[in-house]
This record gives structure tokens, C-alpha cells and sequence, in this order.
């Protein structure tokens, strides 16, 4: 419905698909390099790229907000849709960059659960996202809103289960300061996700 | 004045009393538990619960705002309002469950005046939301979120006077860790509460 | 242009700059007090005289914003960015009130750049929020905003160095904990620095 008033020239649809697209691959890469335990070089190189992409879909999307009379959705909603997903990829960007600075070499089963949760939200967002497209996806989209802000709350639990090891267990105050940090860092990714639930939320609430 | 205009389905001023009131609970169930100075399973279970309530009504909040032609104030403004209050009592709920993660069990002079200023900015919080049925209580509205900024002024510098006690006097850093993050997350509640006012202020902004 | 519509009583382009003016007195004496390394109680009472001035700029800013009937811009844009602009003098002063309270005396080449790049970021700032008078300089406005987000990316580069150091050479965890939370801090001022530049393009898009 709102595809028809959209014009030719710039796909506002099309690029948050690309947007969320580089948050799905940065999700995934986490969990890859999560899984092996180690961040070389490479894939930290790799991260750095999603993450540019990223900004740089974000960037013309803001643009091409300047240059459009006709928007599928409010003006302000589009700017910060844009910019929230990109706080998803900027976040994992950081704990993988911190996971590095950390020197952090470790496989941890914690921070494996998270980069699962962290990937069906990010999933969830990919379909919720796409299905702006047409109003009449407005429950299939409040679904996945509502998954997303249950998959934060979960990572909620997992946080505190993790940090409740680290009391018990982890006697080096320093390594408790890094874990504390990258377990807390990974809830807030989750927390990113319930903000972007949020706007979209806002969208289809003015679009009522 | 806006009462009039208000669609008999749904109330939401009443609403937001209830959601409020949510938040009045957990700053007094707060205010209990850390003047026992122990967080029993049960106490937590019932802060868990005030919680899901609190969740509940602003769900139901945002949930009838798609359904209703004419709203009180700003579509948008009822949305912010009904999240942010909920981070209130999220960030209670955060703080009594990181005090049973961290097996804290010292009743601390420092925690308990936190939790006075809490319940006080809350109660702020309660007479502004209430207020916002009827315009001409703005000055009211204004003074009570000036309150809340004061309150949160104050926040800040029993917190510098905290951590101030911390490096002087604890030597283990793994408490000084906890406590720091305890007296912060307590000063973020008077954030959060700031940010309400902020909302609240910005409704009036749009009314004027 | 915008100009033209603004009443008489209240220049609001005037007090934007008086605001941006304390956030640009408060990187000034920032960067002093980490040149000299010691955080003295005038230069700390200083700080919070910036900041009390800000306060009651940003303050009247929005007490205006409810008498006035015409605004040059959108009302909530106007409330929002007198109140992040007020954020970054308070990240600033957080700062130098922390460095007090954990008893910091040393000068240290890590902090007297991140100084600089805060003050680089709230010149440029200033130079947006001076060119918001007329539209006609938005590519100037948009330059300026995209070289804040380029000191943002810089101050986060400049932090993971800033804490590889500290994982590497510093072994007393109580000294990692009040560096690391320092370096954070200072690299905070460059986010709510983003956020700035997020609302000035914000206002440039509705303006569009």
C-alpha cells in the first residue's frame, strides 16, 4: 500500500532490507568467531567491513531522506530506524573489538547462548523490517516485535546466570572486570534490538 | 479539558496512574528490602512481579493507542511515556537482582538514602503523570519535574560521595566492583526518572 | 529565512550558541585541568559553574519554548537539543568530578588526547548550531556533522588503545577500574556529541 506513494528513485524498503542484511551477517560472523573462540586479524577485519557497510546504508538512506518529498513513513521514524540498526552492528562490532583489546582467547559457552539470542533477534528485526513494506503485516510485525523484546529478556537472565558464575568463580579481578563487561556488553545488544522493536512499533502505531 | 475528548473505551490516564503505581510499589518494596539489608527469594519474586505488572499495563497502554482514533495528548508522547516508566521499575528490578547475583547481604547507609530519593522522584513522577488530565495543573507538572531534576542533581553527588567512600576504604576489588555498580544503577533510576520528566515536559511543550 | 519568522522577545538562535558557548568553555577548561593533571577544587568549582550556567540556559530555552508561539523550528527539536547539548557539559563535568573522587593526580598523554578531540567535536558542533540561523548553510551544517561522527569513530579507536594499554601494563585492579571507567567516560562526550549532530540532521531533514 504505502509501496505505490513511494517513488522510483530511492527504495526506502529495499535499503533497510540491506541495512538489516549487514546486522544479519554481523550476527552470524559473531557467533562464527564466538564458536571458534579466537578473533584474528581477519575476521576482525571482517567485522570492521559489515560494520562500514552498514554505515554507509544508513548514510544514504539519511541522504536520500533529503532529497525525497514523498516518504513511505514519517520522516524522523525513517531517521532513526536507520540509525538504531545501525547500533546493532556497531555494538557487536565493539564486543568483538573488545573481545581483541581484551586479548580474550577463550571459548565460553555464555557467550555462545548469546550470539544465538543475538542472531534470532536480529532475525526477528529482518522480518519485521521487511514487512513494513505492507500494513497489513501489522501483526505479523507486532509478533516479532514481541519475540524480540522476549529474546531481551531472556538475555536478561542469561546475563545475570553469567555474571553469578564470574561472583563464584572467577577469583582474578581482572578477568572479572573483561567478562563482566563482554557479558553486559552482549545484554545490550539485545537492548539495542527492543529499541528498534520499539520505533517500528511507533511506525505502525501512526500509521493506525 | 482533554478528559472530554477522551474515548470512554479506554482511560488512559487511569492507565498511566496504574502503570505509575507500578513504580510507586517497587520503590517502596525497594526502599524495604534494602532496610532489611537481605534479599530473600520471596522479596525478589515480588519485585519480579511488580515488574510484569508494570510490563503489562504499558503493553495495554501501547496496544490500545492502535485502536483509538483520539488520544489525550501525542500518539507518540503516550508511547515514550508508557516505555519509559517502565524502564523505572526494570531498573529496580535490575538493581535488587544484581544485590541476589552478587550475594550482597550488608544493610549499607549509603543504599538506603538512595532508595529515599528513589521513592521520592517516584512519587514526583506519580503527581505530574496524574496532573496531565488537566492543563491548567501545568505549573504543578512543571514544578514536580523541576523535583525530579533537583532529586536527580542530588542522586548524582550522593553517588560521588559513595564511590569517594569505596576508594578510600575498600581494598577488595571485586566489592568494589559490586558496589560501584550498585550505587551507579541507583543513580541511573534517577536518570530514568529525569528523562520521564523530560517527556512529561515535553507533552506540556506541544499542549502550550 | 527562519530568521525572519522568530519573534522579537526570545532569540532562540542566540541562546543555542550561549548553550554551545558553555559546552565550548567547559572542553576549554577541561583540556587545561588534564594538561595540568591535577584536579584543584577551584578549577573543579569552575567546571560546575560551566555547567550550572548551561543548566540555566538550556532551562530557559524551554521555559521560552512554551510562551512562544512561532519557533524556527520544530518545537521538539528545539527541547531536545537544548537538552543534549546541556549533556555534554554534564559527561564533562562527570569527568572531572570523577578524576576528583578517585583521587587522580597523574598527567597522562591518553586523556590530554581525548581533550583535544572533545574539543575538536564541540567546535564543530558549534559551528552547526551557529549555521541553523539559515538553511542556505546546510552542506555546511551536514560537513560538520559528518566530521563529528568522524571524531566519534576516532575517540573510539583512541579508547580500545587507551585500554589494550591498560590490560597490558596496568596490574592494580582498583587503578585499571578508575582508568578504564575515565577513558569510557571521555569517549562517552564524543557519543552525545553524535547524538547532537543526530538531531541537527534531524532538523535539516524535516526543514528539506
Amino acid at each position: 500500500m504505502f509501496d505505490k506513494l513511494f517513488p522510483k528513485e530511492f527504495n526506502f524498503f529495499e535499503s533497510f532490507d540491506k541495512e538489516v542484511g549487514c546486522a544479519v551477517r554481523a550476527g552470524a560472523l559473531f557467533k562464527e568467531l564466538v564458536g571458534k573462540g579466537t578473533i584474528d586479524d581477519e575476521s576482525r577485519e571482517k567485522m570492521r567491513d559489515i560494520e562500514h557497510d552498514g554505515d554507509k546504508i544508513a548514510y544514504s538512506i539519511i541522504d536520500n531522506l533529503n532529497k525525497t518529498f514523498i516518504t513511505p513513513f514519517d520522516r524522523e521514524d525513517i531517521h532513526t530506524l536507520a540509525k538504531k540498526l545501525d547500533d546493532i552492528n556497531d555494538m557487536i562490532n565493539t564486543i568483538v573489538s573488545r573481545m581483541k583489546v581484551y586479548r580474550i582467547k577463550i571459548v565460553n559457552k555464555n557467550l555462545i547462548e548469546f550470539a544465538n539470542v543475538i542472531e534470532d533477534a536480529i532475525n526477528a528485526i529482518a522480518c519485521a523490517v521487511h514487512d513494513l513494506r505492507n500494513f497489513k503485516n501489522a501483526n505479523n510485525i507486532l509478533k516479532n516485535c514481541m519475540e524480540i523484546n522476549k529474546l531481551e529478556g531472556k538475555a536478561d537472565t542469561m546475563r545475570d546466570e553469567a555474571l553469578g558464575e564470574l561472583v563464584d568463580n572467577e577469583k582474578d579481578p581482572i578477568e572479572f572486570i573483561k567478562w563482566k563487561e563482554i557479558y553486559q556488553d552482549a545484554e545490550t545488544v539485545l537492548d539495542i534490538c527492543k529499541v528498534v522493536a520499539h520505533v517500528i512499533e511507533s511506525i505502525l502505531v501512526k500509521q493506525a
